[in-house]
């Protein structure tokens, strides 16, 4: 085996491999929870701790705590948020609903380095304790939710909305180059009247900038932190003070403007503002699909589909069919879409479930929403990067689409009456003419008249 | 105001309409539940509760009940059961989630209707007495699931089997008719090898065949009955052998061969029989979305889409595009398939909350799977009257279609090899070629081999 | 069978029930989704778009619609507005995905309608044609989903705000009356750190406050009106500036600040606007399902509970158990809450799977949202004023219950240090003391100490 | 940088690691869809296309496969399915919807391993190609979807049936053991008639089994295998009798007993049986949130709570609260059960989508029932031994708690009837008393008859 230290709690000794950073707690919740390593907890909430920690050795500095031991806390914090001890965090998101022993895994490896740095050996409590020190003025009922907070507004901001712009300027591209494109538009799946495929896109560049509106809209919920709050929302142990103090700590070290929430006992016991972030993630997912799957239509063919778009071939497309090339970031993105709206509703059914003073459905949400912004962050980045950069109209196919439809009928509706457009579209479609050829055999429109008024680029 | 008179239960009395043959239960959740009639509880769940206490009149006979309250009991039942009082069930779904309520307003109803046909006045408590007569041997805890199970049973059988067998039977007869239809297959909506449209509405009629044994599977546990837990699953004030005696019952009156529930505890604590039911159901769902977005897709146009199939004109398709025709039994199905989909999750979500021995979701969970099964068998059954028997292929454009494919390069592979082939594809892809030109230009392979191997109908 | 008259359409004759006010078109959809009366399309999405209706006669008529037609139309729509021919829309919500055949509906009643008015007598189309006049400038595709947006915000502010208000000021009383009550807290159902009963309820009024700012956060979006887009969004057939005048007329008819939606192509093509109010209403169900829980589990008892809560008594509560009194109102909510979940899961599914111009789940959508809306109107209305107006707590158990706890040992921690602290309460739990005995027994504390630190009504 | 290669594919030319056995498809599948390690395709799915191409080497040779390349081939393939090389699958699960990506990492990876053994370097594709040879009669999309049966089925008996039979054991001892602990019923979370602790874990044993039955209804239709289909089901390029050749050698290198999809179209275009295997495991995951939260509750104290079972401290329960030990395995398995309903909504909506001949949600469908099955084994192992193992009675506190109930009620109603003992247990419940004192105060029963009755012993 190999070298172990031993390490104990409140429950009794337990060894822990000596080149671990962390203590009894920690090791006794990879005993309990044995998930495969795919089941850790996400890094982003340990980082977020980190910064919890870090924050409120700064604060309780202010307060009393040990110059010398606040400097190591703060020193030993910082590198666990920079991700130099991400192996020193094995959990699983599966344990405690409260997050605690993932709270506590952070706070005996700032304890373990701290010590460490301190002269005292890697791990232990002395001189600086887990609990007493690294913990202080703190409960895991506040710290891992204010972590859950922090980590997704972190990845919100550097993730997702980068991902987001960068997907809406390739749209917005698409929808300023190809506005004079005409082209026929289709409703229910059914020839409709024209528009512009600059028009067509300019629905999805509004899609996700309403998108974009609304999770900033969920996200000034998210700002709200539950520190200081302690166990229940009282506060107890805390010192004076603390919620704002943290807060602006937090808003310090991040650049996000944190603070407290109006409600503490809300704050532990409800996870609302998550919740509220997941759903409008699932709705931002359901505009997604909504435009990958219209790209993976309008790509459709090459030659037996709609064949409207030709989409970049980034790779073979089938290990039996050569020469085919598939819409493979759509596939992907509308996968991405589907797990995201399953991801909502695992939040959804964990929001649902708190009890009284704690909500314990924690690592599960974090966990969740973290997910779905992760996928859908590298999701949009991709698809604007290898699907949407390279989309190119089928300027000669569009034209013939569009020539040939009966739709264009409509421009004759308030000219000669609905009853009378309809004849006419109904007569060609019967015998396989044009418009303009049934509306004259019909007698219901001269020629002039049907040229004058039917014109794809007048009816855009 | 309508005429009145009182009633009373263990908290008071309580005025009620004179015509009523409700009781004072029945009114005081009438007033503490004022949903919109809309929210009604579902008949079927009345009426398996009526099948329930004239079982019950039945077996409580052999065991002293007066035989003349037993057969103003049965025959009030039997009025309940077959709808003739249906006015008299007036209360919401949403109420006590044990459907007490809704059990003790059927009490009410048949000890009203008894007493007045023994000639004791409309309502009242005698001589037939709600509880100690009507209900007797029961609880809400085992009556209510029992009438769930009933109600889910009756209507499987009765509504949505038929419109399985009828949908299914209106796609095997397309599967029969075009045996012979050669098409291009769409895998990634991308043209790939060809496929009969016989072979194609084949995994149709599979998935309805697979749906329809799952639905089997699933039904095996819903005919299990709590009845004779009575309050908690001991049986509690139940005269001896009175689950089975229930079940023989109730098995005689629906004809479905029902049985007692091995474990009585769990009959009444779980729902998961229903559970399982509805995500049976949603599973049938996703076939069914999937056959009707395909049919859409294949009759898509009429001009600028697949435009394989034709699909019955029903109803003219806007109101402002005239002679247009659209897809509009498909958008049913899927609509109805998305709310099967919903209400699984409202069946999922009660399902996940029962708490010790009774899960007080019931009338959710019984509510929500009745609606299920009537969306489903009313959608299929118009899916198939109204769309699928009246489809009809584009013979012409179908034969256009696989003819022009790029995609019957494949069959080349194993003689040419992969690389050859897709060599070929692309060369014809590039310059707007045939097949057979680009294989001849690029010397890959001669006019004879390819008339030889490059055949839809061998493809199939 | 009843008397009848011919009606038609661009498909041919129709006989429809010389009663009716309809048309061809409605008749044929009667006959091809022929759903049960339950499954009928909510009555606020008809009287929303007898608004459209009457806007459009007005704004019509400055475009030159004669204004013998225009007031009759004006007259038609307003009675269908308020409800006084809501026997006349029949169809059921399981229908073409764009609601054309509501649409139609309406324009056909009211055209019959204003026919009648004007001495043509019942239904027909002259001298008001249900296309032509009705339905000018209009197409389904754009008046139906603005019919929804109407009846969303109509019924938001209606009946849901209110309600939500009224519960929202039930808790708050609560919270103000029991700021005095401590209580024990309770963390992963364990005994923790007390608090007031005032502050426990804070929390519930803390997440309706947030569930009221997140609906308007989403309703910002609702009252963006697709009108004016008409077939897929160029707005071709509509008389110039029809958007904003429509707009217009809809926020002077309603008193809701109505707009035109910036982007009509998206405003056709998704309905991301009321999945996101789907998905907050189903946030707000979550945070009701918590506090209905909450309080069902502190009225738990009355004598094997947790019993701190005393519920009003509002019926009998078993058909069996004699006494028993159940949480009814907590088990409405969560049931209600249950569905609103599942219907914001069939809300999503269609709101993912919109093509091209236009998504075709919007009856569906509809239907979906405005239920939600008026369960949770209704039962959060009912909850307010049957469970939490008459809520009462039990002193004397709250006392007792907070008295017994271990956890005030917490108050110790600062003082003697956590792993002391964690001592006391081990071997008060272990031997069945109060922790002020262990702690002397132990030595690790004394009492004047003991009794300064650990005072429940110190800790909140 | 690292050394490199170059691969080609039909688009062209790619660099590799030197030190990677893939190729250019692969390599390029890297790069287009560059999501974080945490988002990989499962292993299990790559072990089981291992076991494909193992199947098919064997397969091939029957039909001309050189023996030599055939050896090779297998050789590598057993050691990919053996996980010898699972560096070599670094794709993600986001990739193109048929699963080509990892069906062609599988190809390229056994070919360079085979052509490294055969002494012509690492990767390459000569003499073994992986698409003429490893690929042999086989496409990505009947591959694909016969690995993701094949993964789910073994996960299925070796990890999910194990664990499940683990846990009904554990709880079956309970029920075995507990049998003479009566303890009060609660139905409504309100105190009920009395049953045994037995009787009540007796329901948890019954969902389990019943559980265990539906994961074998559900296995059923996953034993069938798409293999043979080749890109649309017709079996192009695939030798004679391959499906049932490749289901026999699958069959035998598992010990499963898979057999040939009944209709090869439809196991291509549709997942419904993992959508249903899906189904059933959120079923399951719906009866372990109910049985974990139930010991939730009744482990609920240790003093102010229901207190009846003692849960097995595994760890210290709070950061903050010394002493506390909270159900930290109950938290574990609800948060479980809420992922595993989560991901069955993603399976439902991917399930949905396929279009004509493939489902394109494959990966995420693949992926997403992977991960259910593993969390509910390790969960449900996990439950077993950490909580049910450690389970003990409080049975003085439940010995407390049912002899104070006033429910024992119900058992005089038959003696005394319902009205009367609603009285007694009325006037109990108002001043305090017990059932025997309000009895006798009433005069509605003596103490002779009350003793002879209200036995809880005698109500279980």
């Amino acid at each position: 085996m190999t070298d172990q230290r031993i390490e104990s709690d409140s429950l009794g000794e337990v060894r822990v491999p000596a080149s671990a950073y962390w203590g009894a707690q920690t090791q006794r919740s990879l005993e309990n929870f044995a998930f495969a390593p795919a089941e850790r907890m996400p890094l982003g909430i340990v980082h977020a701790l980190a910064l919890v920690k870090r924050a409120a050795a700064r604060v309780n500095r202010r307060h009393g705590l040990d110059p010398a031991l606040a400097d190591a806390i703060e020193e030993a914090a910082r590198d666990v948020a920079a991700g130099v001890l991400d192996a020193q965090f094995p959990l699983a998101i599966w344990q405690t609903g409260s997050g605690t022993q993932t709270n506590m895994n952070v706070n005996e490896v700032i304890a373990g380095r701290a010590n460490e740095a301190l002269g005292a050996g890697r791990g232990g409590k002395h001189p600086v304790h887990p609990n007493d020190h690294v913990n202080r003025g703190q409960s895991s009922n506040d710290s891992f939710p204010t972590a859950l907070h922090i980590a997704a507004v972190v990845a919100l901001n550097r993730d997702l909305i980068p991902a987001l712009d960068r997907l809406t300027g390739a749209l917005s591209r698409c929808r300023e180059a190809w506005g004079d494109v005409v082209k026929i538009g289709r409703t229910h799946l059914q020839d409709a009247t024209p528009l512009t495929l600059g028009q067509e896109f300019s629905a999805y560049v509004q899609q996700l900038r309403d998108g974009y509106e609304r999770l900033r809209d969920a996200e000034r919920f998210v700002l709200r932190l539950a520190q200081g709050g302690t166990a229940v929302g009282t506060g107890l142990n805390a010192p004076p003070n603390f919620a704002a103090d943290m807060a602006a700590e937090l808003a310090a070290l991040t650049g996000h403007p944190f603070v407290p929430a109006p409600n503490p006992f809300e704050a532990l016991a409800s996870q609302d503002a998550l919740v509220q972030l997941s759903a409008t993630l699932a709705t931002l997912a359901v505009a997604l699909g909504k435009i990958a799957n219209d790209i993976r239509l309008l790509g459709s063919g090459p030659r037996s589909g709609l064949g409207e778009l030709v989409l970049p071939a980034n790779e073979p497309g089938s290990s039996i069919m050569p020469g085919k090339v598939n819409p493979t970031q759509c596939e992907m993105l509308t996968m991405v879409a589907a797990q995201v709206i399953g991801n909502h509703q695992a939040v959804t059914v964990g929001g649902l479930q708190g009890h009284l003073e704690l909500n314990v459905f924690k690592p599960l949400i974090g966990a969740a929403v973290l997910r779905s912004i992760d996928l859908l962050a590298c999701g949009m980045d991709g698809f604007a990067r290898h699907c949407v950069d390279g989309l190119e109209p089928d300027r000669a196919r569009i034209a013939e689409l569009v020539g040939r439809s009966l739709m264009l009928v409509t421009a004759l509706a308030p000219e000669i009456g609905y009853d009378n457009a309809a004849r006419i579209a109904k007569h060609a479609h019967a015998h396989g003419l044009t418009l303009r050829e049934a509306g004259l055999a019909l007698g219901l429109v001269d020629g002039a008249t049907f040229d004058r008024i039917v014109r794809p680029e007048n009816m855009v």
